[in-house]
């Protein structure tokens, strides 16, 4: 596994029109292999705007031409891209979904957002996510030669227990698509971040939709990596463009060996369990 | 239940001899209840120099003149006092100990340190409390005419499992006696308060220590009282001082109302379990 990995986040401004939407990121993934990044992290609905209305029209599958485009990418220039999401169909349903794919353009992972966003604050922010999309059920831990990467996709993020079961299999970098609002950003999405990071003691890397003051939904931007410290390794504004940092992923068994966390936890007395597979998670290894 | 809580949060300066510790904390609760306080809190190691050479000595019971004095206060003045933390003797074992006590005197709760500090940054800061501290086992949650209160002391913090469980009995405000130092104060401090507060959509209430820069281990200060949106109502410097919030307990239900979190967690894909009793919690409630 190589110790360093330069990743870039491409916070781009997403349009009305979906070929220019997967123009655009292809274009961006182009330009982040220029300049020799070995992971692409793309935002929440990249190939769509952030509107229930318009997730069935815009929708794929893992076979559309949106996934496709970037596989061809992918291998092409031998990079990582966790693509960000886009609404996914899938039979009857749609589910908010992330591909993630390997530097030889083959699909490694799949995550479907597992919390959707149901938010009633009024005369500020509504939106209800279940009202179109269907809900994910796995966490998703995935190989690569960069280490381990784990995906959360925005409203995810407001939930601990996944962060640890991601860091207990071994996680080095969590990447979090996400498109908070002009009320959630400002209040809590560096909050956030930074706690995840500081709690499990990895790399947080989330990328946002640029802010487009015009959309029915307008993303609070604001790209940002955070080190296992909480440390803001880079941090965009508001606007498009690709940002980038140099990972020293050394920096994750220096945290843990300073402040063991992981061997401190006190799985004695409680202990975050899944579900599905009743398998328990001990240790961050 | 009281829908308001006039909090205060006594950020003692602690010295070399017990006596006068104890007697400034009987004091500085007589002010706060001159000043219509519901709620005091000390901070970690009130009556004992935060140093594991100390400890041994500075250790009681519950019986002891430290929390004895304390309950004749919270009767005579009728006000709950969440008592920092002392060194507690127990047999052949020492436990960093808070009682919560009642405003009839009566001792109401007993949270142990659940998470022992031990810590290795060469150079910057090195402490084990293990060395000479005993664990504690219990999640501690106690009824009060002001909601439900949860206690957490310092190193605690950094387990975001144990205050969803606090959370899930339906704490209200969680106290959070703490020493932080000046390595992990100025990066950790408000963040992991903070995010407790937000992840939970409770009042989380620190109380440090006042900064001795003469003391062999150098409390951060900055107690602070976060709000349920992650809002800070107060927060001290590094000095001495009494610090005072008053809390409207209705702001838990509104956040809770605009962002139901509670609701979706996703308990049938993960869930924090307890181990001691297995019972499993679900709900915020």
């Amino acid at each position: 596994m190589k110790q360093t990995a330069k990743i870039s986040l491409c916070q781009m401004r997403v349009e009305n029109d979906k070929r220019r939407n997967i123009e655009k990121a292809v274009d961006m993934v182009e330009t982040c292999a220029s300049e020799n990044a070995d992971i692409v992290i793309l935002p929440e609905m990249f190939n769509c705007p952030y509107d229930n209305t318009k997730f069935p029209d815009y929708a794929e599958t893992a076979q559309g031409p949106t996934i496709e485009s970037l596989s061809k990418v992918a291998r092409d220039k031998g990079i990582y891209i966790v693509a960000g999401s886009i609404p996914e169909k899938d039979g009857e349903k749609l589910y908010n979904t992330c591909f993630i794919i390997g530097d030889d353009g083959g699909i490694i992972g799949r995550h479907r957002k597992l919390h959707l966003f149901d938010i009633n604050i009024p005369g500020s922010i509504v939106f209800k996510e279940s009202d179109v999309l269907a809900y994910g059920n796995e966490i998703t831990v995935v190989d690569t030669k960069f280490g381990k990467i784990g995906v959360a996709i925005c409203y995810d993020i407001r939930f601990p227990e996944i962060f640890r079961i991601m860091a207990l299999r071994g996680a080095d970098i969590i990447a979090v698509p996400a498109a908070f609002n002009m009320t959630t950003g400002p209040a809590h999405w560096e909050l956030l971040m930074r706690a995840r990071a500081v709690d499990n003691q990895l790399f947080i890397a989330a990328v946002s939709p640029a802010r487009d003051e015009n959309a029915s939904y307008v993303a609070y931007g604001n790209s940002m990596v955070v080190d296992p410290w909480a440390g803001i390794l880079v941090k965009a504004g508001q606007n498009e463009g690709i940002f980038y940092a140099d990972l020293d992923l050394h920096e994750i068994g220096k945290v843990r060996s300073s402040l063991p966390i992981s061997s401190h936890i006190r799985d004695d007395v409680y202990e975050v369990v899944l579900k599905k597979d009743n398998k328990s998670h001990r240790g961050l290894g």
